[in-house]
């Protein structure tokens, strides 16, 4: 069970974990954050989410209050007093105290610890739906706290039965609400946007694996071609590599999960339990 | 000096106004606001707000804890707390504590009582200037939370010398960061965009008032027609009517303010005297 958060570096209960209704993050949505797996104390891919943690407090103009080495001390002593073998963390910077309303202040830096999330072995055996969604998200290279759109059609994601939307301008898929996407096209190329889409971890960490297997295309994708794909699937370091075997109406590889999806779901397993043998 | 907040209906001290860190407005940008003037106890047009409020939770799927005439007394109440003659309020329902993370809980409601913002009488003399910019809300009709984008680019709209934003999407003019636009075209007609800009309370009372005595049109209005307008400002409701003398390098009328603005600012004092006489 979580027991404890951090706030400013300063390990809290989880109930006592609180920040003044003044910050930025609360009234403009102003914050950045990464999220990453912690397996027996060490999180996972942990040098590349703070490139992008620190890249995304740059984006806002924020600045972190602590040096790298510093900010994994602090990581690691939260998921520590949690005693938890395995774990989810996330690192929130706000855009602080502000004495104007809408010009950041000194940030605030919150840790959360929370359970894995579990998805059902369906999901990895049948693969998911997606709803596709025309959006393109404000800032689609930042890791922001804005997830108003998502969050707003829930519900509609829920009455399509579907798991998540796929977000595209009409012409060109970006990406899912919270994963990275990929297809295979049928000369088993794999193929990921690099436009409107977050620069995922697991999606860069799947890219190198991939490169020994397969053709490998960074790229603009379009919903035709997804719509002709071979095999299509998802990325996040939740859902690691998820397969998809539809979207709205169009079933992929006639809704089968393909052996490429399959053979990279098992590499990155494999990379990953390397990289934490190595660490 | 402001000395209380509010929190879910209780009055607390302004440094002790926290919520915990797992509410979705901090982790997610989720929640909704309204933000009115109050003069010796009397908050300003607060049906229309309250009417917004409303619509806004809606919109989000959020339910207010309380009726509306329960909110009036709750707004009333802090205000009084803090004892002074005028102020501002901003009233804000977050998406509440998630138990997963990502779908909202029950909403926290949080009143934070501020001094009124107040600009310098040159800005009501002489005009703004605005800095044109490329963007859309992305739910312009709520009022959300979300200013990312006005925030990460105030450096740009200060180097520009510019006060505020106007949002276009390359061909229709939609809205300020914070306010609604308008114009006077040269047959003294006024005219405010009604695409992807917020249904602003000034803005309301300013249509209201200004049927009586100019020619209205609430319509698509293009870049092009501001660029050759004789007259602009902008309405909000920290700002009442604030002339616009520039946009990026287009004078307006040669940089001075038209007779017609300054009617609208007058009437629209007036109009504010005589609601506080009545209410």
């Amino acid at each position: 069970m979580i027991k404890y958060y951090s706030i400013n570096g300063e390990i809290v209960p989880k109930e006592k974990a609180m920040i003044g209704i003044d910050d930025l993050i609360v009234t403009r949505g102003y914050g950045v954050f990464d999220y990453f797996r912690v397996f027996n104390g060490k999180p996972a891919f942990i040098e590349d989410h703070l490139d992008r943690f620190q890249n995304s407090a740059k984006e806002l103009g924020l600045e972190i209050p602590y040096s790298r080495a510093e900010l994994t001390t602090k990581i690691k002593e939260v998921v520590a007093a949690n005693e938890m073998d395995k774990c989810g963390v996330k690192v929130i910077l706000t855009g602080g105290y502000s004495t104007t309303g809408f010009s950041p202040g000194t940030p605030n830096i919150l840790m959360m610890v929370s359970e894995l999330a579990t998805y059902p072995d369906s999901y990895y055996t049948n693969g998911i739906k997606l709803m596709a969604y025309q959006y393109t998200r404000e800032t689609p290279y930042t890791k922001t706290t804005n997830y108003l759109v998502p969050i707003q059609i829930a519900n509609e994601i829920k009455e399509a039965e579907a798991m998540d939307v796929l977000y595209h301008d009409g012409t060109y898929i970006s990406e899912s609400a919270r994963s990275n996407f990929f297809i295979f096209d049928h000369n088993n190329t794999l193929i990921t946007p690099d436009r409107d889409a977050l620069k995922g971890i697991t999606r860069k960490q799947v890219l190198a694996i991939a490169k020994d297997h397969f053709n490998v295309e960074v790229r603009p994708l379009t919903v035709k071609e997804t719509m002709a794909a071979k095999e299509a699937f998802m990325t996040s370091s939740s859902k690691a590599v998820l397969p998809v075997r539809q979207v709205d109406f169009w079933r992929i590889n006639k809704g089968v999960i393909g052996e490429n999806t399959k053979k990279l779901m098992r590499l990155f397993e494999e990379h990953l339990e390397q990289y934490l043998a190595n660490h």
